[in-house]
């Protein structure tokens, strides 16, 4: 098993935690998204994935990008330590709070769309600040109101053991932090973070303590 | 089961047609996404989902919110004609090119995304085109990689029946059609999207026959 990641990839972030918390090592190959004019869209990566974004997980004689179809497929044919509920409604809740996180939040705010904001639209550095911060501050905002107001968020967001949900919400809220976002409104999010990342399957996946770090 | 929807909404869309190929009837609410200000944002849609995003689908007691989590909670309940492959690693693919275009193409592009721009970055409505066009460029031109070049493309996204993936991909390029996005490097996509739209399922779910559609 094979991840092309980078430290900050949000996504690959995302998979890293999922790959702990399920005990799966991975061999790990790293793609640096601004050197050489970012490595992604180096022959080699761009052979893997045309998307030429990360992460790519090579598994099981396949080449699998997009982090949730990384993590679902991790789990259905590695079922010890789930990262899914049993239910079909708990599926679904896991599911939409990953997809309000990395539907929603990451990809209006990912590296590609801040760099186009400032060549092709003029956008300065404070303007792309504020475009990142309100994307997160609405996405955080619903985000809250689901967990807060639900039965079914415990520990964590849902239930008390980790899941593809905490996989993604860990990750958001470190580039939300990298930006200096306001997270005081969202006590339950935070909360949540916090036992997440006191477990070593989090902490160890932190962008700043890997490898690649710089 | 009530699926709340606008006839634009391309996320709508997607789990219309996904209802069509189960042969599953939904009673359907409008909420209209600009008229009164958008009727996302009001009391009654508020309090079903406070991310002010189409569609929801209520059913089984639950509402559920995200598109590609409503279409799998649809289909491990209602599993007859199903909608993602049986086997894991046809589920990988299958939910990664519904992500590449449910994550990386449409919240880019959405409508609170343009208006933004228009609003915030003083964006003309020529570089708003543009934006749009940017982004279905980049994503349709890896999508088409990925289907033009794998044995598991049949005639549609996955072998030979449609799956997520196309619920996905016929809504997306109808907007890409409204924004006049030029398709002509993409022919396994075009090709299978005919191939989509000759099927009822398809095209009965198609914004311009809807009932709220004006």
């Amino acid at each position: 098993m094979k991840l092309h990641t980078y430290y900050r990839s949000s996504a690959s972030y995302r998979v890293r935690i999922a790959l702990n918390l399920k005990g799966l090592v991975a061999e790990e190959a790293y793609v640096h998204l601004s050197k050489n004019g970012g490595e992604q869209f180096g022959a080699a990566f761009d052979a893997l994935n045309p998307q030429h974004l990360l992460p790519v997980l090579e598994v099981d004689d396949l080449v699998l990008p997009q982090s949730l179809a990384i993590i679902e497929y991790l789990d259905e044919t590695r079922p010890a330590l789930p990262l899914l509920p049993g239910d079909p409604a708990g599926r679904a809740r896991v599911r939409a709070l990953s997809q309000m996180i990395a539907a929603d939040i990451h990809p209006i705010d990912n590296l590609r769309v801040l760099k186009y904001l400032g060549q092709e639209l003029g956008a300065t550095q404070e303007q792309k600040n504020a475009w990142y911060r309100h994307w997160v501050a609405l996405g955080l905002a619903a985000l809250e109101r689901q967990l807060a107001g639900n039965p079914a968020t415990g520990l964590f967001c849902h239930g008390d053991t980790p899941t593809m949900a905490d996989c993604c919400l860990v990750p958001q809220l470190y580039n939300a932090r990298r930006f200096e976002c306001d997270l005081a409104a969202y006590p339950t999010i935070t909360a949540i973070e916090a036992r997440c990342l006191a477990l070593p399957a989090f902490n160890g996946a932190q962008p700043d303590l890997q490898p690649d770090a710089e």
